[in-house]
């Protein structure tokens, strides 16, 4: 059977994080967005739990390409509800990531947008995220625009 | 009885919010930080009891003067738990906003400390927000530093 760029696309499945993702190089991929040493599989199970008790409010999505069993891009977004805009809820996009050898077949456009849908399907007025001068580009092509500027303070 | 600085500063009560705020005027001071129409009693109880199923994972904290019975100041931190940085929590700091008539008395800088020492005991490895760069002066007082941009997408 001919491999045609289809099948290499059909094989992307876009889907909710699943306990078993740990497996599947969960955690070695968000080591290329930053610090994140090994984590214990109980360790991982107990924040899995803790993050899955917040259900729609918090969602991780990821890309398996079915063909390796690996996770290629992963991104999240939780809901904060506020009083403000009428008890409005907006949504907060972090940890958007994909695998090195997976750049250029627009996987970050398509986690950024399912977890945009998602926050608007959760009656979101809004969906915002912090990113470097470097990214502005990429969110733009995903429909957002530059607003403020961040602000941080480490405690470690 | 003369009425010293030192009185004024002590009517000035930091506590985090309570459900009977909204008839001290909760909702008119964040009218002064974005759209906020009025919101029903009934409304305002159920978006609190929502937020307060979160427990300390949603503070939102306000500054009473008692003389007036008036919310003066307010601003919310969410932890927010992560995978990356060995499981780590951010904590996200939102919606601060000090009553038009009781500026220059640092009760921003109160209100951001707070919530900072908020998300610092519960384990954040850091704290975020996003402002204005004409705000920016005001969070380096407070000490934090610019490190991104904001991006934001509207579905309103």
């Amino acid at each position: 059977m001919m491999q045609s760029e289809n099948s290499v696309e059909d094989s992307l499945h876009i889907r909710k994080l699943e306990v078993t993702d740990k497996e599947k190089g969960f955690i070695e991929l968000l080591r290329q967005l930053t610090v994140c040493d090994s984590v214990s599989d109980e360790k991982f199970k107990e924040r899995f739990e803790e993050i899955a008790k917040y259900g729609d409010d918090h969602c991780i999505c990821v890309i398996e390409d079915v063909r390796s069993g690996k996770i290629v891009a992963t991104g999240s977004v939780f809901i904060e509800k506020k009083f403000v805009r009428n008890c409005g809820k907006a949504g907060h996009i972090e940890d958007v990531v994909v695998d090195s050898s997976a750049r250029g077949m627009q996987l970050g456009k398509r986690i950024v947008e399912y977890l945009a849908d998602h926050a608007h399907s959760m009656g979101c007025y809004k969906v915002i995220l912090d990113c470097t001068e470097e990214n502005r580009p990429f969110y733009e092509k995903c429909g957002f625009k530059k607003k403020e500027i961040q602000m941080v303070k480490y405690f470690v």
